[in-house]
């Protein structure tokens, strides 16, 4: 599948850092579906840097559908959308084009395209690609926004500072989707920039958890082998840049308790089958059973740091010294929820056109 | 792709715990591979429950290649396994046939089945299906071991008791590998063993983190969208039943520290690139780098308890009680071990031949 | 997708002519489809050869369900079918090992395999694979046969003897469907016999035309580019050892007339749009328009033929002469029919599941 | 898969004829391809309509590539081929909106996408879609020639009007394959060219059949089940707008002479095995056997004439005639021809490369 995802709904991404545009195909949407161009530009607002704790790089991310959309509408065909590149500096990375940033995926690129790849930027590996890829999941998220299926994420912690867990999604997640920092303490975000803001000043950079929770999902979606819930959404997810760890509900703090404390039990509320806690996240048997879909994401700290590096000069195999001067954000796991919103959405919704069909998602069902 | 994974080297599992049978079929491999009966049996017994920490219920897992192996090697085409159900009592299950097992996937079989799945023994979702699976994975482990390619897995904590960690793959694995309770501290072993009596001896059960790494990989194998190293092992990892959280490098530890402490830097060794560290599991922008990779998975202690549990009779919708008389292990992690193995060794075999062709692994290159 | 085939249902073949077992693998049923094997068995029956015109081979087609059918109906997990391999004489082939048979996959095999391939019987490439794709195409022929889907096919040339042409499916298809030699013109019958008699008399085979019908198809299943249906039939049709064209509604016989003449024009008829031709074989942009499906598949006659042919010795790379000694068909073209049909219901119910959703052909809607 | 096809270089379409854009994505294209934008464009001139014989409306094909393009070579990433849609006249349709065309798929697309679907010119049935397809595939074509595979199709028939046969590629097809009306024997290319200027007069059409010859394609390549090499290639010819029937090698002369008449023997020749004829089209068992791949599709009259046709209105559900104003082809044959190649090219590219691994078409192997 390489750069595409999904079995009924397929994302297929394209386009370098440094090109003339990143863009997204869309293929397996229900026709009817709704798309509100102020909504995608929204939520591509969220993933751009922004104040004193973003890169100063600043695209404006002017997207155009080119295919896929008639009078405000999908169509059922493939939408492509179509980002150019903007603000590109491509002369930064010139001089270092043989030197790899360690972190980065400048090695693994030239050791997978042989030095043909792009490499101004990242390429093809950058971040920017997250664009067209959010823009891609807001009309996934409208689709199952309409269906009654409604995805939060905040920053659980970041650089060491906690925000409260997420027990359940709150009936209005609007303030939360809207918010450029997402956190359900208010104290938490001040504590948090003030804590990106210290490492920007030290030329470092740091990282944290991003908590997610998805409710309406029916239950009775997914496969026992190999296309589990669990499966399909970290395979997404890892593919979101900086994102290396994943867990399901209580995840790695099941490790070291009695099994005991763990089996959700089940009972009957109003009617139909609930479990009374919901440690698995939702998910049994990588099947989900109706309770709120809950997962965590690590995200590293950029790799992008101003500090002097060692890396190797692969034009000469001697070792050498880095020191970037690009445009680095010090933190970008409040820019990653809504990449994680996206790509969450766009899997949900491959899953139940798969289950249900094509127009299940549609304005037609 | 349901019960089936891969791209170029597909498995796809079959069979339910109280059928007639469980098998494989693995279609992709290179022709001309040997196929080494005996350690096919010597995998299957490390995944079979053994002495006092593990269920009563004991297979002597009697398979047969019934296809795609000629002579002693592969042919090319599909290879069928299959491996009876012995030491069946399927009566056990059905006075609790509508009582859904807390933290098992009845409930969410019949959501998704309607009643129609073979609720006998956890049927498609069982454990037992890990069989087959270990038996393909371990052709696809003799195959990357004859290119210099090796896997290692041990308990890295269970029921809170900590191994001490890998820093690389030892040089000589083999003592690991055909260990029934795998650690790098046979102390640890012994403390882990006391933790699951112990647990047992109360009618529960516990969990823990398995740490695998692979040394030989080349360097370039991956995509950065969306079939990324990392994506395509997490999706294959979360099909075994039980895990609920995996990490590649150092993973959730990576999210309170700054990112200068993270950032693998690069030097020449012996003439080749190395990173001096592996902070990021031998993975950037989703691609191999050459180092060990290295990951974790959380296996959540095991649901089937022997406490009674509240649950729902699924015939009357009222709430209820359960407690279960199946023969059940209070410990699963040093089982699920040899399946990770054989689950990262087919990952790993279909990366690498869909990337250098699907003779790479046969003996013809 | 090598040994796969399907989006939504996956059907993956395996087994040599002379291993244990012939088999498959189908995965994405509905749950509750009912499974009745006598009529897998009867479907069976008409695959194998008959009378004077087939093979002495005998196989009894005893086959085994061993996942995926509990009580009678499909669970919704993976069905494997396993029909074990009988009155093979393997000694047949060893002594032309190295004689690669012209028009048959011998030497292909040879190049693709590299020498490690079952070259007994033909191995994989045997028409004996087709016994399992017919005993999985059964429950897909009943299940479409439960939603009014019917799917009919006889031979409508062989040898050069022509049997009248479909206009439509005739309403009563149960005698077409029963009969062993099927044609529409019980005259044709007989002379294809005698023609068939004549070329096995001549040591030699003939071929000729399937055309086959399917009604009860709903208008709007199938994709522009490039999953047409078209696109999807020819893929898996061409599948069957033999098949060498495959045309659609009046294929080959479009090309030398005009336009006008074929397009098959509109009409309101008991308030459903209709067409009053049907040139287009119910088909339009790779779309059903609700119409009969009508294609036509040319089967070659059988290359398993008696005369001497010139061939070589792989061993020596010289010229050499071979006469099979094999058990031959002088004509296949009546035994392939059921595999056309049984390939034909499992593409429909592929595309039927992928366009309303895998519980669609099952009992539960 | 839907609007995708491939499986290790796949390519999507997009785009609707009235639309923005039409465009193509190809992914998995070795890094290293020299991508030469004028043969691109001299390949786009083929397939637009020319002269008396071909439709008004005249596009110039301008295309860019915004992305898998690094300094004139493919990168290996994503390549994104887009060419804005010009002289649209989309008024042309709106008055026969819910007037369904005959032999066009107006009616189908409306039963698949409900209404949503951009009706005007086909919107993404459109062959308008053909002129990305024939950009992307001459990439492949590019990189199939450097490794010594070329593709030859010709005009076999055109309004029952025959050019001669094809025994084989000529070595020099350079000119064949610049003519802007391809054949063998130009006597033949001035009596189909008076053929189609006398069905344009008539206001009607003429279609015929194109033959596709393809030299230096290695031995062993494609699968016996179901990845065979006609499957691959008619699954994705049939997708070109107008076929209706594909065959290979004799195809459907096969259906009435004997057997011993078509099986080709086997012989040495300067050290390697050769088949003294091709009647099989360089294919036995699905599988390449290093002779001439041979095949043949119909392309059916174009659908759109001028005469006055029997339609229903879809808003009243009434018996309609619709005579279409739009700017229509008489012949679209010799257009045909370039979208045969460039769909032949990257099929032949997906089943090389999945074969030998993803740089063998490239520049480093």
């Amino acid at each position: 599948m390489k750069n595409s995802f999904g079995n009924t709904l397929i994302l297929t991404l394209f386009g370098e850092s440094h090109g003339p545009a990143v863009g997204a195909v869309l293929d397996g949407l229900a026709p009817g579906i709704p798309v509100d161009e102020s909504f995608l530009a929204s939520q591509l607002k969220l993933r751009r840097p922004y104040g004193t704790i973003g890169s100063p790089r600043r695209e404006t991310d002017h997207f155009s559908i080119v295919s896929g959309v008639f009078r405000g509408k999908t169509t059922g065909t493939p939408l492509c959308i179509l980002i150019p590149n903007e603000d590109v500096r491509s002369d930064d990375y010139e001089s270092v084009k043989e030197l790899p940033r360690p972190g980065h995926a400048d090695y693994t690129g030239r050791c997978k395209y042989h030095g043909f790849e792009d490499h101004r930027g990242g390429g093809h590996f950058s971040g920017r690609l997250t664009a067209p890829l959010v823009a891609a999941g807001a009309i996934a998220i409208a689709a199952l926004r309409d269906k009654g299926i409604r995805i939060g994420t905040h920053v659980l912690r970041c650089g060491g500072v906690p925000d409260r867990f997420f027990h359940d999604l709150p009936t209005d997640i609007s303030n939360l989707n809207k918010a450029v920092f997402p956190v359900l303490d208010a104290a938490a975000a001040e504590a948090m920039r003030q804590r990106i803001e210290r490492a920007a000043a030290a030329d470092d950079s740091v990282g944290g958890v991003l908590e997610t929770a998805v409710i309406g999902m029916p239950a009775g979606v997914g496969e026992p082998w190999f296309d589990s819930v669990e499966g399909l959404l970290s395979h997404a997810l890892f593919s979101i840049p900086a994102i290396k760890g994943v867990q399901f509900g209580d995840g790695f703090d099941m490790a070291d308790e009695p099994g005991s404390r763990f089996n959700d039990e089940f009972a009957v509320e109003n009617g139909r089958v609930i479990t009374k806690t919901n440690h698995n996240g939702g998910i049994n048997g990588g099947i989900t059973n109706g309770m709120t879909l809950q997962f965590r994401c690590m995200v590293k700290p950029t790799p992008s740091i101003r500090h002097p590096q060692q890396t190797v000069d692969l034009s000469t195999m001697k070792n050498s010294t880095l020191q970037t001067d690009g445009r680095h954000d010090p933190a970008i796991i409040h820019r990653a929820r809504v990449v994680v919103d996206s790509v969450t959405a766009l899997v949900l919704y491959d899953l139940l056109a798969g289950r249900f069909g094509t127009d299940y998602l549609g304005c037609c069902q």
